[in-house]
């Protein structure tokens, strides 16, 4: 378990990267995509995203032995903002059973035939799992937001459209948020926050190397056009749904090693606020473990010296 | 890409694991638990299993690139046989967005009222993706096969049941792996294979350690009493169910080191064998990358110089 002192220290970190409840963001003042806390090189992160990946993976192993608990966490960025390097990194030392990945593509038919929320339920983490949403259900008041031609093929009838649809969506999301969080689900929600002129030059970079060029589309420098509505529908989006239980962190994401200590401390305090415990043994399980173990002991292999349970008990459970 | 040379080696490497097509396998006979091909130490291990999983994480890459084949792996063994420790340690550098793995619990009452095979089909990997079951369909021939009072449980009709009902489920088995392989979905399909003495050990270790034994149940200890008909329903679904295009490897399990290297290079020669390509891009879509390129490298930042286009192309792609 971690020390108080450890998770003192998570707390700390994570505390300015944190949205407060009921403030009113405006991205492109309050916060730096550049910050990096005063720690001045990547290979000084190192060491600090380790800590964090093995604190990660000892803590999904108890959440999955409570099997009470799930956490969700959502992950949102403009393009190239590094959503899938920042999973592939902090979820890395973690047991994949114990992890599902969502990622959400063009809605079905059968999707669109339902409410907007129906296909992210659809895929929320189990107890024991730590759900990620590489994009979320917020994407339907972000580029649906910037988009609304979307909204049209929705189906949405006349009366739950209109004015004030937006602060609705904020809401509705919210009140979701809220009773997945007070049946056990933790909601916890990242914004990778890139600078214009980084995702220039990670554009560029994408365009140069084969191995990544099949992946870009003229649409991604279609969406960059619309830069100045998207910091706007984020802000709002940020003001409005952060929320006690359920609140934003905005990761400074100009650079990527440091995104990823933000990420690894933002989960590993979400994980450390759970304190996942191993179950208790009943003292009825107990008495049936030992019963186990005397025949167990009892079962010695034909002729074989010395007992190869004796002798397996200085090996470390290497499991 | 693997080179020849080294796709070659791997394939010599798990040659004796696989149990050939048409074969009549004995476990008992037929395959050594405490296997290793040579290999005198963990440590001499531990270079071959990495290699194997970053071979692994490039081959995923190219897999969901590509995303029109998809990968199932069927993991089977018996209790304490390492199939979790396998799946973490195999996958570890593997992106988990790529990786989806299924555990399957007791059937839900929906899950019951369909045939056998349907809540495996619900759980299986979407293209580009590798899906892992941990214990899979085959528990249908196997703890079914062992204790049939479960099968009266299937609500079977009349008709579907009687002589010939195991002959009857790996030709179906058989069939449905076919049609999954031949739509693009190849199968492959591991059992650990534990010794009876290691078992003991493993489970005495269980029994001891308290952040394992609330996972240890006195049913194991019954299961073990069932030890000769396991082997028995492991040795008929070998020999039925190894096919030509979804064939079965047996991995000696008494090491759990030498268990995952067999696993890493089992999974590793499937991928091979796949062989999956970055998508070529089109001339049309070339063309447009060369018009983002100019608009972007045009889009000079105000009054910074060094142009951080020109600075960052000298950083590696570090994503």
């Amino acid at each position: 378990m971690a020390t108080d002192k450890r998770a003192e220290r998570i707390a700390r970190f994570i505390e300015p990267l944190r949205v407060k409840p009921g403030s009113r963001v405006d991205l492109t003042e309050d916060f730096d995509p550049a910050f990096k806390a005063g720690i001045k090189k990547k290979k000084d992160g190192v060491e600090l995203l380790q800590t964090g990946v093995e604190l990660l993976a000892d803590y999904q192993r108890r959440l999955a032995a409570q099997d009470t608990h799930g956490v969700l966490v959502c992950l949102q960025s403009l393009d190239a903002g590094g959503k899938d390097g920042t999973i592939r990194h902090v979820m890395s030392g973690v047991n994949p059973q114990g992890v599902h990945v969502a990622g959400f593509k063009v809605p079905s038919a059968e999707e669109i035939d339902h409410d907007y929320l129906w296909r992210y339920a659809a895929r929320l983490p189990a107890r024991g799992e730590i759900g990620i949403f590489n994009r979320s259900h917020y994407e339907e008041v972000l580029v649906v937001r910037v988009h609304p031609e979307i909204l049209d093929r929705q189906k949405l009838p006349p009366e739950a459209r209109g004015k004030g649809l937006w602060r609705r969506r904020y809401r509705e999301i919210n009140d979701w948020e809220r009773y997945l969080t007070d049946n056990g689900f933790t909601v916890v929600k990242m914004f990778l926050n890139l600078s214009k002129e980084e995702q220039r030059a990670r554009f560029l970079r994408r365009i140069d190397v084969p191995e990544r060029n099949w992946k870009f589309s003229a649409s991604d420098a279609r969406e960059r056009a619309r830069w100045d509505d998207y910091q706007r529908a984020f802000s709002q989006m940020l003001s409005a749904t952060s929320t006690e239980w359920a609140p934003w962190y905005v990761i400074p994401a100009d650079r990527k090693w440091f995104a990823r200590i933000c990420a690894a401390a933002v989960l590993a305090h979400t994980l450390i606020e759970i304190d996942p415990r191993y179950p208790e043994v009943s003292d009825e399980a107990r008495r049936q473990l030992a019963d186990v173990k005397r025949d167990l002991v009892k079962e010695a292999p034909k002729g074989a010296a010395p007992d190869p349970y004796l002798a397996s008990a200085d090996r470390k459970g290497a499991r």
